[in-house]
């Protein structure tokens, strides 16, 4: 069956394994590609074709999952002891399940005053060993940098060349749900990293002629971590989308240049936009993705509002993380009555408002 | 793509739908089955042939999913203004994310002592209209029964005959995946309808002559909510397992004869042995599940030392639930030191313990 292969075996021809490569898998990639059936309507595009690619049911809940496959099965086939992130969240999450099945050590570095046990809940269980330092993400990065060779063990953030070409498996997946690509294609940014490797994969597919037209190619940063849209890095990034709160993305160049070469383009969201959709998600279509996920949909409102994006074009938003993730944040932006009732019909016929 | 097929679309000539019947989809089964690499040989079975079904990675985060997109669906095709259930956890988040997107009003009602916000989280952001009555759960049922008629809204609790139709579409995925079906089945028992629902499906495409064997049932309770077992309800049934701290089962009868006839048991687990299970899953294969999910792979433990299961068998353990609906569970069953070390490269190795 299509959907047991794993990932990488089953796009093995464009990626970076041989034979030799032992193949780590946890059931990544294969995500649903839901259509919308209410949302496109409520935002004054009843005629747009539009798909949610559900990244946050991989097996860690979040895209992580299919870069952390090939990262973790190239470090078992270079012999590493183990290996390393500086993360506070979901990477280190996937690190720790992935390096977990291969038997590997995981240590994740991060800085003492962000250490959220909730955040940190996945990579506890699944074994990983957790370590605050007295600095703050930066210099956990570095860290990282300095001893990761001398301890032969591998560094997995996302300066570790495998996992955007894993994450490019993403576009193969759309390509092959929708028979062709969509014309328009939204997506967070945060690291930058997940709509480069997007773009990696529409390319290299139409490159090779199983696509006639890439799709454009929009990004989405929080209005308060936008350091592409505003062309610089900023030193304290602050947004409710905590998954990009970055003020200085790694793959900033390559996510620049696919969103020109594409003629797409990389604007920001607020706080209050994203909030936005990710309750019309949930309340219209049954989605319930981490806050920072919606910053897809937040972006696809505005560019459409701005006549950027077509209303009847073939839309695909990704949606990269689960929302059981962060379900403090659904409780936070829902105002509930949970006054008890009298347990007798009449009464809760009432309180039903019917 | 096959997987993009909604499930009861894919499953139709098992279903009872018609052309008529408006099929809402979230993106539903087609939920990985994957396989054991270590876990079979720490509990001294190292040629067996050990399959996890991974239904957390459904779009609500269980099982519930699958039989709730067909009694959503079939309460649209009948016309009902909304729909209700009586529940503290997955029936609710399933129930509401389902109706959001079919446009349906959805009530949870639940006793007010048991209202756990972490858990409703997911319901209350997809739209439901959560009621917490004056009573326990028993009373809840009973009005949900006594008015659902009158207001026209479907009950989606287990006793809607269609959840378990639904539900026996994971047995059909199995099959696929493996070619045939398992030699042992294990799965978790609360209100007993799961092992109910694998058993129809089996058993139907047994019948049916596309397998020439069904797998034996082995189904496992929670020692302290474990009313098949001993033969009579609990009244207060108590377990870390809190999915299935059920004392009174709705699918009692069906599920002993899904046991008997099929050459396999229902027995119990104790807490330990669930605990002990579900951090064996998340530290040697990577999978983070609810607690209560691990109770099939305690159970296998269990019957491989009694020799009630053979050590080179073909077995699939059923993973009802995603770790992620309970974080807690996974910080309070590990012991983690968290004091931050000095942000230097040579104490950073030391607190590796490299």
């Amino acid at each position: 069956m299509h959907s047991q292969l794993a990932l990488i075996e089953r796009y093995r021809e464009y990626l970076p394994i041989t034979d030799a490569t032992p193949i780590i898998s946890l059931g990544e990639g294969n995500t649903p590609l839901v259509k919308a059936v209410n949302l496109h309507r409520l935002i004054g595009a009843s005629g747009m074709k539009l798909y949610f690619k559900l990244e946050g049911l991989n097996p860690t809940g979040s895209f992580k999952d299919r870069g952390m496959t090939l990262a973790i099965s190239k470090a078992v086939e270079a012999g590493a002891r183990g290996v390393i992130c500086a993360s506070t969240g979901n990477t280190s999450a996937s690190a720790a399940a992935f390096a977990a099945k291969a038997g590997l050590k995981c240590y994740v570095i991060l800085p003492a005053g962000h250490v959220a046990l909730g955040k940190l809940a996945q990579a506890i269980l699944y074994g990983a060993k957790v370590i605050p330092i007295e600095g703050n993400f930066d210099r956990a990065l570095e860290l990282v940098r300095e001893i990761a060779d001398d301890c032969q063990v591998t560094i997995v953030n996302s300066i570790n060349p495998y996992r955007l070409e894993g994450q490019k498996t993403g576009a193969f997946e759309i390509i092959e749900a929708l028979g062709q690509a969509p014309e328009y294609f939204c997506i967070p940014v945060g690291n930058a990293g997940n709509i480069s490797a997007y773009r990696r994969g529409f390319k290299q597919w139409w490159q090779s002629g199983k696509i006639a037209k890439a799709p454009m190619m929009f990004g989405f940063e929080a209005e308060g971590a936008a350091a592409i849209v505003q062309g610089k890095p900023i030193a304290n990034p602050e947004t409710f989308a905590t998954a990009i709160r970055i003020g200085n993305p790694a793959s900033w160049q390559e996510a620049e240049l696919a969103a020109n070469e594409s003629g797409g383009l990389i604007d920001s969201v607020t706080d209050d936009e994203i909030l936005h959709a990710y309750k019309l998600l949930a309340e219209s279509e049954g989605i319930f993705c981490e806050p920072s996920s919606a910053a897809s949909v937040a972006g696809l409102i505005k560019q459409l509002k701005a006549g950027s994006v077509l209303p009847d074009a073939l839309v695909t938003c990704v949606l990269t993380g689960n929302g059981l993730k962060d379900p403090d944040s659904a409780l936070k932006s829902s105002q509930v009555d949970l006054t008890p009732v009298k347990a007798e019909a009449k009464q809760l016929v009432k309180a039903m408002g019917l």
